[in-house]
């Protein structure tokens, strides 16, 4: 157990009180990261249906999953064995049948099929299917929308949350200072990537990694005019390639992310003044962050900040991020952006990611921070510019 | 574009024949590895709602996604410039509207909101949030489910694919490798997961390897109890653990999944036995396997071989795989158990996968099989035993 049973307690608590304030009765978490957060579970099986279902009127929720990956509930969860629920297998994957027929089951027998029943109804976790299945299999129960509530109960994190975000991010120091040594012109993209891989793992010498919730993002030369591009498998590094890195360390799943962008040769003029525009505009903003002022306030703030420069971002330039496994460490609650009204608080962990992307390349600088008390604090001390090498 | 035009177009072919044979117009397709395989599109962007749409009634398919990825779509896929749709940053993981809104003013826009729509229901991409936010916004459209559909056409691998598959095989025979020689008493398992990761990446000399779908899978001592657990971060392997490896390769996103168990010390006698019992019961399956036959029966006759030696499996052992993204590189289509149906034909690819998990441990011992025109072909040779040291 990585947090005391008081921690999992109270965050079982906040739960139910945010469900009583939205009148709902049940509630049925099936994101792993808030299966996690809630009890502890901990295991590589959430590509099967699987959810902790929490009561208003019992103490403990239940876990259920498939059958095979019940010992691993009793082994890395708080919840005792009564609360573990193992369905048979022939419900995995099944073109015959669903795991909501044998969830409505679980519920009749526990004479709570009748009740208003909140579900993850815009998640990853929470499909379709589910959802028909389950309005055909409790005709009584009133379905509800739960979508990230108990991602909004994870936005302020706890100390020993916050001790996790700081040993994650010295393992994202080391992974950034790899790819930024390692690459270079003639150097495979694979070979660094690989590198980069093993960094998150091997942590420090203190403590190990966990698997990041987004494989390393890390294209170059053209790749780098879009988001989201990996490395390319069989190419080697050229003179002239702008490279992106967004990469992170995580620690029993919690993140830090962190973006940096390498040059290799002369920077182009007009790369640089992005770079120079992105890394003042970044600063700017950063002391601007506190208690008290909203999401899109500190979006307005950037964008005032980079006005000049000419440098246009229409997306987003942050969000809140933590625990969490594939396919985002974002938590899906906060984003820097305009029309969010979130009145930012201590102990919120935002990632500001004022990435750009132009026509021919990239840049990218980012920082995870901690809202504190009276303004931010930065959780990885790393240079904010351009690495040319 | 790792396959020529006229396989995608033939892929793309291939789709729109089932779904006329459903009666369905129009196809969403979420899931990424069916992107990828219709488009060849391939990032990491599917953390936010993305899709492409299938027209029985129009040659090419409709990519959309976030705005800032749509370079993305143009860099990868083999769509033309005006199939490719990106929408504004406001619709990304936002309380105050949803994607699919902006999904169905693009239907009405081309005339294609009153079809007989298929939806990937039962998928991880496509959520409950999803489809009662279309079945709100397109009131004269037939919403059907379209689960599995491209997986379905997925199952016969072509040629091509095949020869990427052998790749991932030959870059999976290295990580298995790496793990069984670097595993030992003393060692960290974080390191051993360090250099399983950079070794998947790395690939062979010839070629890179892409991020997996599942992360490595390899749980030590009382962790080999049950399934999907990974390693321990902090822990050092100790004499008489045993160490499950689920591990894979993957090349382009094709997989190639191998499953070994590592003993450190004298095995316990049952150990040896069920282990001796578990590749005798393979070695007999896989004599078995050939088109013609169904997946129940190939799991039929891996139970008679094993059932003198009193191992129980209660759960499938084996299913379809090849292309995919995380969480699963299985492919939802054929499962290895009794009532699956499905009839065995020549390029489907299996992964035959007799975990067995005890009290007090487990035994894991798996190929991944390609079927062919007289039986099934292994992908691997890798010695089936258990690695004692």
């Amino acid at each position: 157990m990585i947090f005391t049973k008081e921690e999992y307690l109270r965050r079982v608590r906040k739960t139910k009180e945010m469900m009583d304030h939205l009148g709902m009765e049940m509630l049925l978490v099936m994101d792993p990261a808030n299966m996690n957060y809630l009890t502890g579970y901990d295991g590589w099986s959430f590509y099967v249906h699987q959810g902790v279902i929490v009561f208003l009127n019992r103490e403990n929720p239940i876990w259920f999953g498939r059958e095979q990956d019940s010992n691993g509930a009793r082994l890395t969860s708080w919840l005792p064995d009564d609360c573990i629920c193992g369905y048979p297998d022939k419900y995995v994957q099944s073109r015959y049948t669903h795991t909501m027929r044998w969830v409505a089951g679980l519920l009749r027998e526990n004479q709570a099929d009748n009740r208003r029943f909140g579900l993850e109804m815009d998640g990853y976790w929470f499909n379709a299917k589910m959802y028909i299945t389950l309005k055909e299999e409790l005709p009584h129960a009133q379905l509800m929308d739960g979508t990230n509530l108990v991602n909004w109960v994870r936005v302020v994190k706890s100390p020993a949350e916050i001790e996790y975000m700081r040993q994650a991010s010295r393992i994202c120091e080391k992974v950034m200072q790899t790819a930024i040594d390692e690459i270079d012109v003639g150097v495979w993209e694979k070979d660094v990537a690989a590198n980069v891989c093993a960094a998150q793992i091997a942590g420090t010498e203190a403590f190990g990694g966990s698997s990041p919730a987004i494989f390393p993002i890390m294209p170059s030369a053209e790749r780098t005019s879009t988001a989201h591009l990996t490395f390319e498998p069989d190419r080697q590094y050229q003179k002239n390639d702008a490279v992106l890195l967004e990469l992170c360390g995580a620690r029993y799943r919690y993140h830090a992310p962190l973006s940096r962008t390498v040059y290799l040769g002369d920077p182009p003029e007009d790369l640089c003044q992005t770079a120079d525009g992105v890394v003042k505009g970044l600063q700017e903003t950063l002391s601007f962050v506190r208690p008290g002022v909203t999401a899109e306030a500190v979006e307005a703030r950037w964008r005032e900040a980079i006005a000049h420069t000419g440098v246009v971002k229409p997306s987003r330039v942050g969000y809140s991020y933590g625990l969490n496994y594939v396919p985002d460490w974002g938590e899906h609650t906060i984003s820097l952006r305009p029309g969010d009204k979130t009145i930012l608080s201590p102990g919120m962990t935002l990632h500001f990611m004022p990435g750009i992307w132009l026509d021919a390349y990239g840049f990218e600088c980012s920082e995870p921070i901690l809202v504190t008390d009276k303004g931010c604090e930065k959780f990885i001390e790393f240079p904010q510019q351009l690495f040319v090498k």
